[in-house]
């Protein structure tokens, strides 16, 4: 790596930070980050704003002013190309702007920009340079990306799960596996999720809040969804909070978040992946036996075992007090 | 750490290396090392001999000859205090080859040696120091001390699982789990066990040769053990392997075994966890779902779910391919 490339990082690194404040707050907009940096100093610094507007650039610019001209300006993904009723494109507010240099970490997977936006900056003469990070961004982005791929949103199945895989005794008691450790984490990723879907049986049984109970996050609960094929009508206990009823896992296309974390019992796990709509698995397990005869992932239905192997890969694991986590992708 | 204390811990590691060579080769006797150092140099080394015997000390002894006298000897378990038709003590060995010190990892806990052998050494003018490394050799003999606390080999259970802790299809299907390296892996383990305990199910359904299939330790295979209520007798499928038919557990209790390696089904693991006879967990868990309706560890009563708690503790984790290894520790 050049030592250019290298101070690229260090920036960009700093605008992924910024980008991850924003995670979980700006659906369907994916959430990014922007540092403008002048003679080795930060001008100023922007993220997607709840609700997915101002972007990112628009945030920082409107901070730095006219000193932009002449500046870097670090951006965790291609400015957009196209005007909305919302507020003009970003490419255009840069162009206009006038810094030196545009870095970008990653690409932008939206038809309506996809490369356009590097366009508009080269031909207002402003230096691009692509690729910085781009593996840490497309991460971060990476629900956004699902949506775009697949017109989905991302789904992360959460399961708090025995050693051998059970989600409840067989008496339908699963309060608690996990620790308080796990169940802070947990909560953790609800913040950082667009929406929350459950199932019958869960809402049902264990009347979920479907809120963040973590100090200073509980503005930050996700949209609440519910998974039912028999439930006449989204019931009333949400309190103010809007949220969806879905008939089937067909009825998650098009939805209008980038992830959405699944929180409910081996029934709705198992219709999710045996329709091969889970991206993602996030498995909090704790150092226990249940045994057999208690619920699990739900059924699949399998041919044999060739059939169950490749399609996800263990990304990632973690101690949370006695427990673990293993986060799991599925293999596309 | 006084700088002595750390040069003694250099030359323990070594004797406990010496040690791992006889693992699984020397039931009932547990697997000890020896190594004897004058003026910085290595003057002889020994470890228990197949089948137990010469012990370490009388096998590094018999290397040393009269230079032993004023030497050092490291040894990972206190030396024996009592004399066997076999030979002679170890103590007495020692105190006839006249070294300046043993040093000495962990006492006995053998109620026929446990404090006398370091007696034995003292009366005999020589300087005896204790516990160095000693956690390193209690875990090495781990086996041998649950023999001597509870009166029966430690089992270790291994299972080959997903990530929902299923250990075969609905179907029974359960060749392969887990991939290459994680079953060579479970043979090295095999290697270094005494016996290899199943079931009947297994036995009848897999047709397990229960042998260690590793270039250059095929000759390290472990004694095979079946465990059934309703067989009529142990089938001569063995070769010329002697093995042996338990009707039940509690047969355990007495068998001339430091370590036994559990490989069955959901049946006998079952019936081991439920009368808590499992030291050790061995899960080698592939990145695969299976899903409910297939067995995993057997049926385990719980009247809820804080009965389940506290009993295992995760004490390593390892990569082995694609798959995981996790070790969990009964807690007593």
């Amino acid at each position: 790596m050049t030592p250019a490339r290298r101070d690229h990082s260090s920036w960009m690194a700093a605008a992924l930070s910024l980008a991850a404040r924003s995670t979980g707050r700006t659906a369907p907009n994916p959430g990014v980050g922007c540092l403008i940096v002048k003679d080795g100093k930060v001008l100023a610094r922007g993220w997607t704003q709840p609700g997915g507007r101002p972007h990112a650039e628009a945030d920082a610019l409107a901070h730095a002013g006219n000193a932009v001209r002449g500046a870097d300006v670090y951006v965790t993904l291609e400015p957009c190309a196209h005007d909305s009723s919302r507020g003009p494109a970003c490419a255009a507010l840069l162009s206009a702007a006038a810094p030196r240099r545009v870095i970008i970490a990653a690409g932008d997977p939206d038809p309506r920009t996809s490369g356009r936006g590097m366009d508009r900056l080269r031909a207002a003469g402003i230096e691009v340079v692509e690729d910085v990070c781009r593996g840490a961004a497309e991460r971060q982005q990476a629900g956004f990306r699902v949506r775009m791929a697949l017109g989905r949103p991302r789904l992360s199945l959460k399961l708090a799960v025995s050693i051998d895989g059970r989600v409840a005794l067989p008496s339908g008691e699963s309060q608690w596996i996990t620790g308080e450790e796990a169940r802070a984490h947990a909560h953790m990723v609800r913040a950082h999720s667009d929406a929350i879907l459950t199932g019958r049986g869960t809402w049902e049984q264990d009347d979920p809040a479907l809120t963040v109970r973590l100090p200073g996050l509980e503005e930050r609960s996700p949209v609440p969804l519910l998974m039912s094929a028999t439930l006449p009508d989204l019931p009333a206990r949400l309190g103010d909070r809007e949220g969806l009823l879905l008939r089937t896992a067909e009825e998650l296309q098009g939805l209008p978040f980038n992830d959405i974390l699944v929180e409910g019992g081996a029934g709705l796990a198992g219709t999710l992946l045996s329709a091969d709509r889970v991206d993602r698995l996030l498995i909090y397990r704790a150092p226990i036996l249940i045994g057999d005869d208690a619920p699990g992932a739900g059924r699949i239905e399998l041919p044999n075992l060739s059939a169950a192997h490749g399609r996800w890969t263990l990304a990632q694991t973690r101690t949370l007090g006695t427990d673990r986590l293993e986060i799991y992708d599925r293999t596309r």
